[in-house]
């Protein structure tokens, strides 16, 4: 099998990817907490992959403009099909090596508490994060510890 | 009656500010597309308006990372019995003077068909521009044409 095709997020990748989150998400209503705007403003560290001509995944996120050498990841999705065969690293390993020529050292993420794949003991829940009821789970990593584990 | 305070937008903002943006917004739900991270790394181009304390106004916006000469205002609010008295002007002052100095030279913004005092005849519809059922207007300004327009 072919490996999908990784590439820079474009405006016209808008609807597909907004016709497949909410099912991505097991049935989650994401969709308006991903507007268009990453999409136009962020294409330098937002990618899609494609297999067949098929989104299969994206990783969409941007350089923070508080604190210049963080980067943050807003969403990331893999097609239920194409998960567990590496994809999502390959989409962060992507967005890394993005955002560290721009001069981050340093990875956050937030993710919602039903991501149990994706969450370890070890974090915190901070509630009410994101408004009322929306608990979530906030991640930090520097590059140099993903390159770590990367080569581990 | 003394001016409206206008400083950065903090974290410790996020809650206030979803607290009342979808009665502001006239009861639209707004508070999923206003997540917390605009109040943490997009600081330097995000400001709140306080009178005795209380938050009476907020613009949210950004450079964008694909357009480095153009600057984006993802949301801008002002409570309803501060209105008309030139609060709204006064915060996209502040965001203008912010992102001219970060090398900006146009603003652009999109705001929804509802919007009916903000937008004019003259600018087009863009229909299902933020997912399905999301019609959108996009407007675009330089900042030089601004100046002349606050001048003026």
């Amino acid at each position: 099998m072919t490996q999908p095709l990784i590439r820079h997020a474009e405006p016209s990748d808008y609807r597909p990817v907004i016709a497949v989150v909410d099912e991505w998400w097991g049935g989650r209503r994401m969709a308006n907490m991903l507007p268009k705007l990453f999409f136009v403003h962020f294409r330098n560290t937002s990618f899609v992959a494609e297999y067949n001509d098929q989104l299969v995944g994206f990783v969409i996120g941007f350089v923070s403009q508080t604190f210049l050498t963080e980067a943050y990841i807003h969403f990331v999705g893999v097609h239920p099909e194409f998960r567990k065969g590496g994809l999502a690293r390959m989409l962060y390993e992507k967005f890394f090596a993005a955002v560290e020529t721009l001069g981050c050292r340093t990875v956050r993420c937030v993710t919602s508490p039903v991501n149990k794949g994706s969450i370890s003991f070890h974090h915190p829940i901070v509630e009410d994060y994101d408004g009322e009821g929306e608990d979530r789970v906030l991640f930090s990593k520097n590059l140099n510890d993903m390159r770590i584990e990367r080569h581990a």
